[in-house]
């Protein structure tokens, strides 16, 4: 192999994976990796990042679908090293698996395929912990049917952070984004009392959707509740009592669930919202849990967004529960 | 009667007011209603909402005008149901009016028909609350002097969250949206005492005018004041001296109290303001205390939002004033 | 029926259709007319104006489906009466019958109702020149086929306006808005050579569909070459060509025809595409032609837009269209 | 005097003014004199430029009123020296007057002291050239008659650029931004067929505003009929017209005249107008002719503004006015 | 002197400041001084405000250079009065005296004259505080060395607001905006031990650079420390420290170092950060120590910002400050 | 080597190169090859591409140092078959270089690597076109002398679109991108007579830089003179003279000849510009012409962009020239 004629060059395939010699200063696009044809040592790889761009099942027009990229693009200006917590996220192997192809027209075929990837990853590499960036909040029904063909005798719980139950009706919208919580609990995935859902506030959920949380058993804890009470200790209870019910904790992180003056750039942002403050503390305190074993991050639209601030906010909340993950 | 031949279609007469059979996951455009020409029940009616779209008699350019149909526009994704308080607005029988119609050059003349709406709205039915949605601050001081048309015998108090006094001089400005708590005052139709502002900070008021307050006896608790007591502190005892002392409290917002983090859709948004959940405390205990008989919302300039960050909390406003009253 | 009792009030329910008493200055939302359930007098409607809110189906992120709302918004701000021709379209009886009934994940049922809801207008009031306000450029194979259900006899041609071809693989694509004219040449629909494409440009399609094109017999005009012999010329020869061939013509207009300088708001906007002025002009002189029978504007994401401009020139060419239809 | 201690600093006094000792590449904001209290010696100023921060009496919500400093601001990247006709502004002496000082709800108070501006202007120095940043349409009337106020004896024309006849009815509107010709129809100020409109088009007058039009024998030339003739013929045509009339011919440009594609600043920005390019040849003509003595730019919404594109273009306007100036 | 012959004009030269007769209410622009030839008397000056329009040597693309003149545009929003703490800052002299002229190629000319503005200042009025308006942060090694070259016996430290350590390779950067604190270590203007950073917080911070902090001895108090023992505790404690050691304590902030959400205008805004309130809080403290005796407020990017939001923030943060020293 | 185990991702590193086997619709970035460390047959490569992302140099702010990436993001979009002329680039084997690497603060050593690449190309595969993706224009002159310094024997000649003459004083700015031209000419580079600059218009140059140019005999055509005459006619002509004269014409793109309204993202977007239609032409003309060997675009920040209307059309300018490069 010769040198590339032109040492004063930056080449293109370097702007996403810019690999540097000097370790110091490592940045997260440098970090992650990306994989060629050659297999690679599945068995070494701790966390496998995917990217679910679909946001044609959203209720109201959403290009969440542009939310991997995006935050593909923005993690450039992370460093890895965590100065808060004094850890290096580069002790973690982490490899960016890529997108999962989209379906022009054909919206149960993509979910059939979010589901089959799961499953996939299961297999290729049980010990990898996956984050998903989504699209929107259907993909999370798919991704813990997926994980449950994978592992049909585990019980799955979830932590979810959403401004909404997600509880609507199946029967009017489908496997929609206001309905994945209810889609796992009637597919029997999941049961309604293994879901704690944290950051629930305002005017945004029928009384009915409440009416049906309360008779399935789900746990709840308002947004003004959780901040009276403080974010960690409301996360650390929920995920004390999922931890004695269940095999694996699924993390589901709505980005709607924060404030509409933090994050402008959710589909249906409202005002009465979480703090980044706390949904970063919040994350974190899930990566530290040993059952919390897969994550996702939803209902972004980077279009909406202003000055990246939140499509920050959402590498950040990777960034952070990958902290608490470092401290397990 | 015969159906409408088009099942598949939602009629344009729908968009505003689609009210649906199913009473679950009521929106708030399907609950107020609106009125044709057949008088209806007003002693029924709880809640009278009113457009005032007139921003001309703003000192900076504003288009506070559109607030109101900004208002209608975004309180169609809100629910009537309150998550956080278990309460669901559509107990309230609520009704837009409409808008104040504008003379495009004669702003005496526009004031004028304010101030009569409002006299209007307490003969034709004295039992309910009217809900002002400005335009800007001017026409506080005319819905004030409407109300006392129609009750001159009444004491009225004003319960006012704003950064500005609004006590500038009438003799420079005319009833402008700098003026009206000072046109009020010299008017005689309030008296300086009882007048509570909160939320006053900063940069942003002369000394002669904190002189003037001192010298009518005008209350008022800076910002940090507020925050160092609590907010709820502070407008409970300011409800509570106000409900000794007067007949009315008149509720009026200037949403340019709100941090321009928060709100950067105020013509003279400022730093170092309230937060939104602060506001939406105060606005809620406002609600709930019985002697609290009007409000109005002004000085909001929808152009100048950011993904509705700000009209959204405005509509939060009237509807966690709304939870309040609920809880009388 | 008495009076409402606020004369200085507009109400809401003015502000999509406020009619006035005064004939003169009719703006384009007091003359277009909604229905309520009585049936009308459909035989004397001369203009149905549909929207078809489905951007789904686009083949890139598009909230095109937000189009026929910004429409009835921005066309407001228009009156009936065109001055360069002397013509006042209030001649005309239009009615808007709303919006098809979107299903969140159900791509190929909401197409299904598209078609169905061409059908029916066909059978209610067959005299009615239907206008549809899309979405994206899938909806125009249902609606072709749908008159196609509704005239089994006929046969129908096209006059597209358009950047592209929309010839890509069914296979591949499905019916999303990248092959509509080949989903109606291969479901026999439509023959090709009964197809006149005009405006297409630049790097924006590959020679394959330049070659299916050529194969299928269906008739080109580059930009370059329109704007050689001119606008005028290149339409009117097309629909004398056409109006021997075929019984009915359909005119869809691809928004992304326009040069993305003219218009930001295309979800696939490019450089060195038609003026508006351009486009006035081919409308115009379509609605003039007797066999020009149905007619639609898609692929414009209000989201995208600046100013409102892409709006109000697809407002601008529904009306100029009509003014070509008042000189037929 | 002494020094200034700091060479190395540029003063903010510098910011408007910079005025610098290289005659060679003089910017506008350089040449463009402000005055102090000692009164300059009048007769040797050739152009007097003035400010009009009116907006209020918009139909229309606008900022237009921002305008005169937006101008300002921008010109600062304007040389003096016309490349495309080898002329130098630089040989006139142009000074900037200021702004008119506005009252925040007297608008009549307001108009009045425009009236009162141009009359004084006529009288201390009346061999200068005034020049008149809007602000709104409604100033016209208020300039022409201070204008005819010194001048009584005087016949005065008006040419007219503009999308809109401004003949609206003054009983409904008062002297508003739609009414300033029928204004000073009906005042006697000028009379009906002493005016040329050269750019009116599409859909943006009623029909019984070219009744009215027709009735007082005003001269109007649509945007297509001027394409079609040519803008220079058109222009050239109109002012010999006026020239044997009148004795003063007053010339208007309305920003809306320019096509939103190009202007999308216009508070009622419209598809079909006029090129910028067209524009600037028209006012140059205009700029050329003896009897042109006074002119206005109105209606620009600076906060609407994309790029500075259309401030720029007002801009352009006011120096290619004065290169016709200079070819007197 | 002769009276100004237009008693209704404002004046263009009244624009930046518009000094009234009327002491109250006065506004920021009408109480900071800016100077002629004629040398003042500098010993009364207590502030010397300085624009340093550099941005050039900023690791990312950055407009920080149009900060001063975006500062100085909107703090004529501003009074001079301190509602919070019954303080009128009119009490001090305060003076503009411009901005650092900057070489279009050539930073390292610049770089030295902005170093040499401050040794000058030093010579000229040595009891005037400097208030430097960047720039991004390479300036504050030029300030801080221009001091020391005025005073070479002082020990200077520097109090220093910001998301980065400011520590990275000079080798390989520079003096850039992230080198300056390093720049000032080796150059042996300043010693390690003598700078105390506050607000360092998340994934922005190489591991090297903390290792190089901690054996160069500087102090520092990441954004979650400084929250949980309170912003007035750190502050407080670090000035006291400081004041121990040095005789001179220079504040930089970098406004950088607020959260994303409430300043979104900074070249590398990050989540994580600190809030406004508590950066005021901050300097206010800062401005109360007698061994503060200059200050910058760098690295912010007007063309990023939104509704002002951040550059009304680098305003309040300056009279934040001002109110400090007259507590002094 | 095995394949990759999830067939149903796209994985992040076919983001800039997704290499599909289909050869039909071969989008650009699929076309354009990037090289890895293996020398390729650099004999064969007819187009090289190169980003010289350096607008530190600019006179005022520009973000033009994004231009290479936005140029790569968006040509996304681009098919590799120009319909207009029948022409498949995909004939061309085409490289991206990758980008100039910058230094920080020392823009004169990046100036001399931006020489120095050049000055290899022409070394390692002088059969090979370069396309520079700038940047400012101060990189042209580099540029050019590094192309002199491989062909010292060689005349060159430029072919400029530009608004301004770009021959500024160097000893003020130095080599910024105000004077390329006179830096090529005051060096020796090139001769004033080899130079033809097309598209100077409105009050943007100074006259002291029409008469320099005359002194020196560069040729220019006023953007009036050319719409008078003709795009083609004036392009042909000044290649035509250059051809008699030079050995090699560089053609170079100043974005900031286009017309504002077309074009807002030019650090200096003016009125009265160019129109992208005749800016295509003009180049797919000199890219037909065999003495021009290299060209530039210099001159567009992305950050000014408005949908990405300027970016494609700097994108359609560089496939335009290789569609007439094709043709030679």
């Amino acid at each position: 192999m010769t040198a590339y004629p032109y040492p004063m060059l930056d080449r293109p395939g370097m702007i996403w994976t810019k690999q540097t010699d000097k370790r110091a200063d490592l940045k997260v696009h440098e970090w992650i990796e990306t994989l060629g044809d050659e297999t690679p040592d599945w068995s070494s790889i701790d966390i496998a990042i995917l990217g679910v761009p679909l946001s044609k099942s959203s209720i109201s027009t959403s290009a969440a679908s542009e939310n991997p990229d995006a935050m593909r693009k923005v993690w450039k200006s992370f460093s890895t090293y965590n100065l808060d917590e004094g850890i290096d996220l580069a002790q973690l192997k982490a490899v960016d698996l890529g997108d999962v192809r989209q379906h022009v027209i054909d919206i149960a075929y993509t979910h059939q395929q979010i589901s089959e990837v799961m499953t996939a990853m299961r297999k290729h590499h049980p010990n990898t912990l996956p984050v998903a960036m989504g699209g929107d909040h259907s993909i999370t029904a798919m991704l813990v049917k997926g994980w449950r063909k994978a592992h049909p005798e585990e019980t799955v719980g979830i932590l979810q952070l959403d401004t909404h139950f997600d509880l609507r009706d199946l029967s009017e919208l489908g496997p929609a984004n206001g309905t994945p919580i209810r889609n796992l609990i009637e597919s029997r995935t999941i049961e309604g009392k293994h879901v704690h859902n944290i950051g629930l506030h305002g005017f945004f959920n029928a009384k009915e959707l409440k009416d049906y949380a309360d008779e399935v058993g789900l746990h709840y804890t308002t947004m003004k509740q959780a901040r009276k009470k403080g974010m960690a200790a409301v996360v650390t209870s929920a995920l004390a009592h999922l931890s004695g019910q269940v095999d694996t904790i699924y993390l589901t992180v709505d980005m709607d669930v924060l404030d509409i003056t933090q994050n402008p750039a959710a589909p249906a942002a409202t005002p009465g919202g979480m703090y980044t403050e706390e949904l970063f503390e919040a994350v974190q305190l899930a990566g530290e849990h040993p059952k919390v074993k897969a994550m996702d991050i939803v209902c972004l639209d980077p279009r909406k967004d202003v000055g990246d601030m939140a499509v920050k906010s959402a590498v950040h909340v990777m960034l952070s529960f990958l902290t608490g993950y470092c401290k397990r």
